[in-house]
Parts: structure tokens; C-alpha cells; sequence
């Protein structure tokens, strides 16, 4: 692939069980990741888009966490249901999902 | 912190010992992205810059890669010497290190 266009970080961070602010693994990160990443391919953005995961994006009670770079797009409680959009939306034509938005506050 | 002014990513992917193209971790990126992290706070850093660590960046051959956000500036073969004048020159002065740039070559 060339240089990607865009690229994707999701928020693999995992905290033991009942901590208060809750991980994005405990929401289901591992399963997002591996789903988006199967569904960029699988709409043709293969060569135009990278995902990877990562450690905490500071955002553990609002996850699951993902940044869109390099437009510096932050979302907050991705869910499996929301992965389409991004992908058609955001990844595809630029426009980012409002609706997903990061609140504006402080990173935790 | 607010919303970061800058986001980097360094690959902490790792293969096993002897792979042709090798891989990042085997070349020191666990350190690497430690001694930033760090390196980042003591430079008054902290509250602009995010560091995580992230799967494979697809830059095996010409690890260890190191990705800076927004700017979508992709570094090659950064070792820990590089790490004061990234800080200084990229995330503090918004300058990229034009000597550890990724040559404009295919991704993995």
C-alpha cells in the first residue's frame, strides 16, 4: 500500500474487572478492532487506510475509544453497529460521524 | 491533559527471532517507547503530546517506526539517540526530523 491516507488507533487498554472507569478491552475492543480492520478490507479501503491498535487512550470511561488520524478525530463509545458509518463516512469521503464525537474534556 | 496537540505512535509489533524482515521490538521499541514516554514529561511535554504503543506499523524492514499525528509524519530506524531532538524539534517546535524520515516507499 502506499502511504495511508488515513489512520486508524483503537483503544485495546485492558484493567482488571470492576475497576471504576472500565477499559476499553472489558467493552469489547479486541472484537471491534478485528472488525473493523475485516471491514475496511472488505469495502475496498484496504490500500488507503491503516488500523492499529493500542495501549490507553485516555478515555476509559467513555470507551470503546478510537482516534482518526490525520484528521485528530477522537470517538467515544464506538460500538460494532457504528463501524459501517465510519467506515463509508469518515474513512471513506472525510466526513467525520458528529454523532460519535469525543466530548470536549479533558483527557483522563 | 487537553485534547493532545500531537499524537505519536511507536510499533511495538514483534516476530520471532530470525525473521527475514525482522521487527521492531527486536530492535529495542519496548525501551524506545519507554524512554519517550518519559522524555516527554521531563521536556514539559506531557499536558501537549500522547505516546502510545501500537501493532505493527508496516515498516518491519526499516524499524523502528515511529508514526507522528496529526502531522502524518512517518519516521524509520529511530533509535533512542534520536529521541531529545524529536522532542525538541518535531513535538515541541513542530519541525520534523528530516534525516529519520520513512523514505516514500510502499508500505509492508
Amino acid at each position: 500500500m502506499p502511504k495511508p491516507e488515513r489512520h486508524v488507533l483503537v483503544c485495546l487498554n485492558a484493567r482488571p474487572p470492576g475497576t471504576p472507569k472500565g477499559s476499553c478491552a472489558e467493552k469489547g475492543s479486541e472484537a471491534l478492532f478485528d472488525r473493523l480492520k475485516s471491514l475496511v478490507r472488505e469495502r475496498g479501503l484496504g490500500s488507503r487506510v491503516i488500523v492499529n491498535r493500542t495501549n490507553c487512550l485516555k478515555h476509559c470511561s467513555r470507551g470503546i475509544a478510537v482516534a482518526v488520524q490525520p484528521d485528530n478525530v477522537w470517538y467515544a463509545g464506538v460500538t460494532p453497529d457504528d463501524l459501517g458509518e465510519l467506515c463509508d463516512a469518515h474513512l471513506r469521503e472525510g466526513r467525520p460521524v458528529e454523532r460519535l464525537l469525543m466530548p470536549d474534556i479533558p483527557w483522563e
